[in-house]
């Protein structure tokens, strides 16, 4: 972000589907409040604006099976700018620390890498969609696809399930190959925390990765 | 189009608000029907899709005023592309004549010069919905801005007005100027159709377009 211009800084959480990402932005967010000096504002993607949240029911509404790859990433990335717009910068505007679970390098990694339409495509749109702007930290939960996948068949329900839970591995395997890559481009915004250790743990390390990147906005 | 590949033609439809689009395609579509030997597929955008048609919902909702201009185009290309790979390509390749209610033109004029976002990323963004097919033949209804508007208040109900009917003047000369430059630019794809002729004359003109350009599917 154009950290000159904005007060406040924009956090990302990323990671394959069972990475454990709720649970760390739960129990983050609960460490943060009680240790910010300035407002935490949580969101999250595909939604956290009222037209993005309509973007949102069309892209993982389970009847939609028909959606099209490449519509799907734009859409993914128009409700992204409309957050962004809405949401996100008017928080980083006011000073606000922004906690997002997820941001562009999910759209890299599922719909460049996943579903195979290549990172240049997911770039260009997200691009125009962003104005090229960056979360000033991100925090990777590293697990390996089979131990995402094995999570989450054993933690929701079939009829929970929504339009990308029904992916193959090898879709899972492609989207873990997009975060490598993205990792080593990217290898001091994207911070890495092993998900397979407790969660209070990974809470912790969270918490201690974010308050030495920005110790301003804590007592 | 791949035209080796794609036995079908590609017709858009463009032109400002007020210009009659509704009116000519209506009465060309009669016209076609009597005198094609292929079948004619009539679609529009946005649209034209069960789930281009839920975006197309988001984006001409009234109640949508907050909407941004890229998040917008996007939603655009999102529809473009879900209505090009399940409605015009398959028609194109069984070999039928597709008249298309607006296409990428649109996007160039009403966001790139409208919304003034630029046509560069207009461009990119379509670029990767579409792959970089363009129509085979494109009708140009040829109005000034000041006559589009004029039709509009005349003939639409304030009940009936959606989101772009309420733009001002100036939106509307954008417009009308990115048509322009498109003409400029596609001088052989864009055919001008003079909109202040009468609805008959402007349908019989749209005829000997499509009859000249595509004699094949003529008997």
């Amino acid at each position: 972000m154009d950290s000159e211009q904005l007060l406040g800084k924009f956090i990302t959480v990323e990671g394959p589907d069972g990475a454990g990402k709720t649970t760390l932005i739960n129990g983050l967010t609960a460490k943060l409040e009680a240790s910010l000096k300035v407002p935490l504002v949580l969101t999250r993607e595909p939604g956290g604006d009222p037209i993005a949240e309509q973007i949102r029911r069309i892209i993982l509404d389970p009847a939609n099976t028909a959606l099209d790859p490449r519509a799907e990433a734009l859409l993914y990335a128009a409700s992204r700018r409309q957050h962004l717009i809405h949401t996100v910068l008017p928080a980083l505007t006011a000073g606000h620390l922004v906690l997002c679970d997820r941001f562009v390098d999910s759209s890299i990694a599922y719909q460049g890498y996943g579903r195979e339409i290549g990172e240049a495509g997911i770039l260009a749109i997200n691009e125009f969609a962003t104005d090229g702007r960056q979360p000033d930290l991100t925090l990777y939960l590293d697990i390996t696809a089979e131990e995402g996948i094995r999570r989450i068949q054993a933690n929701r329900s079939e009829a929970d399930q929504n339009r990308l839970d029904v992916e193959t591995i090898d879709f899972h395997q492609r989207v873990h190959q997009g975060y490598q890559v993205l990792r080593e481009q990217y290898p001091d915004r994207i911070q890495v925390i092993d998900a397979t250790q407790s969660p209070e743990a990974m809470q912790d390390e969270a918490l201690r990765i974010v308050q030495s990147h920005f110790p301003q906005f804590f007592a």
